[in-house]
């Protein structure tokens, strides 16, 4: 029996709230009903004992007993490996949840991050360096696109590889990225209508709601 | 057994030569001692076949049979799977290897990638956009620079998550972006000597320069 704990902020500014990245782990938790606890670690204050279970001082890691797992792409890896309902079992349906969980995160979100952070930035876009991040993310979108126009989840059914992408699409489609990719905008809302996603987002906006107010 | 074919373009310019994606795969098969056969496809005209193969039109794919898996780090994990010359078989080991597989690629390459585009395409660099980028990968060496300044190799031994840190690094690095990362340097040193990374990377450069000898 896993025995899991997810580790998070205790608290961040406003701006991300809803896109920290526990909120993939919460997700994945809660589509395979499987039991957790949260942690926290202070958001200011990042000691040796945060590195030492995520190297980078960023959040989330996931401890299933004596294991520490960091980066959202190993740990929904590993919470797959729990639960069917988020990995198929058959070697092929395997290997497509796993090909597109790393493209959720190195085809897509290496594009999608720069351009996310250059608008959330405000950055000028009359330069090579915009034209080339807008350029990349589109590019990326359209193939995306002509896959999604032609079915409901990325790997046969709803899986981890589902969660991945469709967090990062979501961030895109806040800054508008997504208009003219309908299938992709009907993929970011179809996942983001699962109750476990409601579950996870609403968790996530209370655990720093919830530090707000001990500050206050 | 496995059946194993990597996929690679027929030709590319001169400039990706070396840091080809395949390289990653070679190399892997090179350390397992796995039997492999190399094919290709078109890089000018990537039609319905490549698609169905790599949904965002690039390179390399890997047939394990009748499995057919793209995506650089699945396709790692996958080989992994079939030699524990690169992913260690008890459960620590391998969660160890996996996070740092995709450290290499979502924590460290998301953050390298645009510098090493920008740096190809001479952005300038007095813009808020550079600094940025600049900035991004500093803080992410930093800390990967205080963890290989501790250990020969990410995961305890060798591992198919040091073939994806060093291949991401070793761009950085031609780009003189590890000036300050001693130990990512030697990091990069140590991983690229082994014979079978200058194994594959000879086979790729061949296959490219007997592209250009049946177009001449």
């Amino acid at each position: 029996m896993a025995n899991l704990t997810l580790t998070t902020f205790d608290w961040v500014p406003p701006p991300p709230r809803g896109f920290v990245r526990d909120l993939r782990v919460r997700w994945a938790l809660e589509e395979a009903a499987l039991p957790y606890r949260v942690a926290s670690v202070p958001f200011g204050d990042r000691g040796p004992s945060h590195f030492a279970h995520q190297p980078f001082g960023q959040v989330p890691w996931l401890t299933d007993g004596d294991l520490s797992i960091f980066e959202s792409g190993a740990i929904l890896l590993h919470v797959g490996g729990l639960s069917e309902k988020l990995l198929p079992t058959d070697a092929r349906g395997r290997v497509e949840a796993t090909e597109w969980l790393f493209a959720a995160l190195n085809s897509v979100e290496m594009a999608s991050l720069p351009w996310t952070m250059s608008k959330f930035m405000g950055h000028p876009t009359d330069t090579a360096a915009w034209k080339f991040v807008d350029d990349f993310l589109k590019l990326r979108l359209k193939h995306l696109e002509t896959v999604l126009a032609g079915r409901e989840w990325l790997a046969g059914s709803f899986s981890v590889a589902d969660i991945l992408m469709s967090d990062v699409l979501r961030v895109v489609d806040g800054f508008g990225g997504l208009a003219d990719s309908p299938a992709c905008r009907a993929y970011v809302a179809r996942a983001t209508g699962r109750p476990a996603f409601a579950k996870a987002h609403a968790d996530q906006l209370a655990h720093f709601a919830a530090a707000d107010k001990a500050r206050a």
